[in-house]
């Protein structure tokens, strides 16, 4: 296989990566894309850093067999608690999701200014993107909310019913009228909630979804490469660990996605 | 090890096991006890036969290497999908905690009445609560409804939210006011919601919780084998295949069980 033709992969622990492997197909519709979901083992984000690297690994190692010219993590607990150990692991470059939505985010946060990062339990204890935030010199002040509801509220595909407004108003209330001048949606499942999360924020607070953010850097990492494959229309090959037609039905549901057939592979 | 000194085996995909451990513990205290938390895959609900069967003959593997004398699933979910599988491996009796949700909700319910099931979606699909009312005999109406929001509210411990309210509200609403003579609680987080659900039922319907009928079964079964530990106090084992420390605080908070120390067993 010529290197423009090879793949790019994309993982999650379940169908929230579908919002980047969206917003990649969208941005570069001649690629190949194979996209993996752990859905034996979802969620990730209330799971500890050992077990979110070894199944990160396992699952580096199956795409790298599809001989993938880029790795995407679309998968913030992933991105991280794992991408250093992916990275050892990988011939290929390795893009994780929360770079992009730093990037994004001090686009839209003036000096000084207020993030408020959202994401799982374990991004969230992992202070990844508080660090990111910091190496990237950003003077702002920083504040990490955990939100383990909002996945499970995605994967039930109750994303625009009155409980997940009461969610969403049960973790961020306390943040209105706070003059948070970013929210970070730091989980590749939370853009779907993204109409009732600026809802409860109010209109100062701009909401920052990294998956578009995520695939123009995808884009960049294989122009610098020469990898950037020129035309045609770009394959898609999902593959999940557990329960494909569940995978499909809700692609389908949430994110307009089909599918076609999804292919199962159990560790 | 004396054969009635060896302990009791409980396995659940999480911690809503505790239910059973706890009435476990109630009605047997000079019994040993070991419990394993499946944490590292948790919630189980959504996932396929086949996964579930794979891990429940993980877990039973690893629970005979500790000698127990008697296995308790207390996961409906791996009931549901995996008792016969696990019988096939297993030298020691297994219980599950469907027949003794059966056997209680039928004390409940006069003969024609109506029997309202709620579980996890992989349980509800598998019909097992529906094919064990027929096999038991029951001349009953069965309804099974699917409820997969109530796991992840009891992980994050929000039982007396008023979201809690308004998810089961969502759920059993339509059933109000269609005398329900008995709602079977079908999965063993569930009676942490049990306030919150009788709540949306109203008086008329009884709420049938296994887990004491569990303890009840398991220790008929222990008399029958001879296997019932005298005197003394039991001691308590707990293993979780991730994060001790969160299960220890949960259960804790949750359950006012003190675990101690947890060990860790990966997969």
């Amino acid at each position: 296989m010529k290197n423009k033709e090879r793949p790019i992969g994309i993982f999650d622990s379940g169908l929230g990566g579908l919002t980047v492997f969206k917003a990649l197909r969208a941005l570069l519709p001649a690629e190949n894309l194979v996209y993996f979901g752990d859905t034996a083992r979802v969620p990730y984000g209330t799971k500890s850093a050992e077990a979110v690297i070894a199944f990160s690994k396992e699952i580096t190692a199956f795409l790298l067999e599809k001989k993938i010219k880029l790795l995407v993590v679309a998968c913030n607990t992933a991105s991280s608690l794992a991408l250093e150990e992916i990275r050892k692991i990988s011939p290929v470059p390795v893009l994780g999701v929360i770079v992009p939505g730093v990037e994004a985010a001090l686009k839209a946060v003036p000096p000084g200014g207020r993030v408020l990062v959202t994401g799982t339990s374990a991004t969230v204890n992992s202070r990844a993107y508080s660090k990111a935030l910091a190496a990237a010199g950003a003077r702002v002040r920083v504040t990490e909310k955990a939100c383990p509801l909002f996945v499970p509220l995605v994967e039930e595909g109750w994303c625009a019913k009155p409980v997940a407004a009461l969610v969403a108003r049960e973790y961020l209330a306390p943040f209105r009228g706070k003059k948070i001048d970013a929210l970070i949606l730091g989980c590749t499942h939370y853009p779907l909630l993204k109409k009732i999360i600026a809802g409860v924020m109010g209109p100062h607070t701009r909401i920052v979804d990294s998956a578009r953010v995520a695939a123009a850097s995808a884009r960049r990492e294989l122009e610098r490469g020469g990898l950037l494959k020129g035309g045609g229309k770009g394959r898609s090959e999902f593959i999940v660990s557990d329960a494909p037609e569940r995978f499909s039905g809700l692609a389908l549901k949430l994110l307009g996605i089909k599918t076609g057939k999804v292919a199962v592979k159990r560790f």
